[in-house]
């Protein structure tokens, strides 16, 4: 068991599209953001600038279900997971708090790459970031 | 079989991270740019008006292998299958003209629904411009 | 005199491009998030869906000191004056919190335009919020 | 005199907002594209790499007339003069073709920095550029 993280954003014009609701890509941008509170953005700068290595996005499946609207207070929920030594699985979920069901879900399969974009295995401070949330 | 519809790109500042390639969701963008005119949006904007009916993704699949660059000129190629009187999958590749293989590929499974978010049967003319890219 | 609202953003990869800094447009989002709070997101949207009459931004000027960057926790700072009955000019500013400047600076010219996108004249809890933050 | 260089643009989903037109800081992503495309991506690479400088933005002032609209297909107008050994001033304007008026007009005043984010004078083939645009 692992818990999960919360991040919070708010739904502003910039958001939305002329349908009335969260344009779909931006829901990537919301996951990308919980994702840099999990592990924490100055660990994030930190491993960037001492080595050049950052993660990077190999897969990303996305189900939609219901869109937010202008000034929803949304939840986005993180858990993350080591699939092998190279690869995590980040399972993300976009909530109205309170809400029956997440508005949208996603599976996020990230890898580490150095400067060159060449895969390395996941640095250790990843690794004790994601024993810290097993509960 | 089914043409592919080709859709050209530009990357420019905008579509780019400090990490020095297209930012992961920006490609969503890309492939939203390829749907719409593959339908043609004097279409959409009129279904959009008379009838209040519009697309909507409820799944998107995407698997990213490489970063595309400032100045690239990049191909969006697009394929649409019907797979059910609701819904129609899109597959959907980012190219560099004479690359060996696809930069980023996705799925992307859509339907249609009216004002309210209600489903409905996808319309005749998406059918019929379905029809159009047999071949 | 009036009082100063704050809102706080971070800025992600998203807000950078690759130069390394935040792309240039992006502080007019973060300025539009600064709006948003100001005026409140539950009162907008109610004027939205009551009235059809919504802000516009007829002209913005924004001066560039020095570029945000990834991980930096920026402070909006926003103070609003009415210019006539159908004008307010936001005075609006990033700083990094104990900054000793701001990174950039806009003043953002709005008006209130109905649902055929013609003028009004600024509703009167858009004046009682303005009356609040004098001091 | 100088001449104008045109770059077309077509407002995606995207591009809009709830309130049914082109979000406001949208127009400065048109606006960085038609002034790629008028210096050229591949010099601009070039001169990146090269020597590490690029063009940055100090002053933008914006006027908005009328909102762009889904399925628009704009042309974005630019002129660009040189005021100072370091500085030019781009006039760009968004047009819809065969229109009356601009719809939005900006000002974009521009210096080139080094990779420290030092000023730094505009580059011999930047001066070239302008001449050439001379009529």
């Amino acid at each position: 068991m692992t818990k999960t993280h919360l991040h919070h954003v708010s739904v502003y014009y910039e958001d939305t599209d002329f349908s009335g609701v969260v344009y779909y890509a931006n829901y990537l941008r919301y996951f990308e953001a919980g994702r840099d509170e999990y592990f924490g953005m100055d660990e994030l700068m930190r491993m960037y600038k001492e080595t050049g290595i950052g993660f990077a996005v190999y897969k990303a499946e996305i189900t939609y279900r219901e869109g937010a609207k202008f000034g929803d207070r949304l939840e986005i929920r993180t858990t993350v997971r080591q699939e092998s030594e190279y690869r995590i699985i980040c399972d993300q979920q976009v909530w109205r708090p309170g809400g029956a069901q997440a508005l949208v879900k996603g599976l996020i399969h990230m890898v580490c790459v150095d400067g060159a974009q060449k895969l390395v295995a996941l640095p250790d401070w990843v690794l004790r970031r994601l024993r810290e949330a097993e509960v």
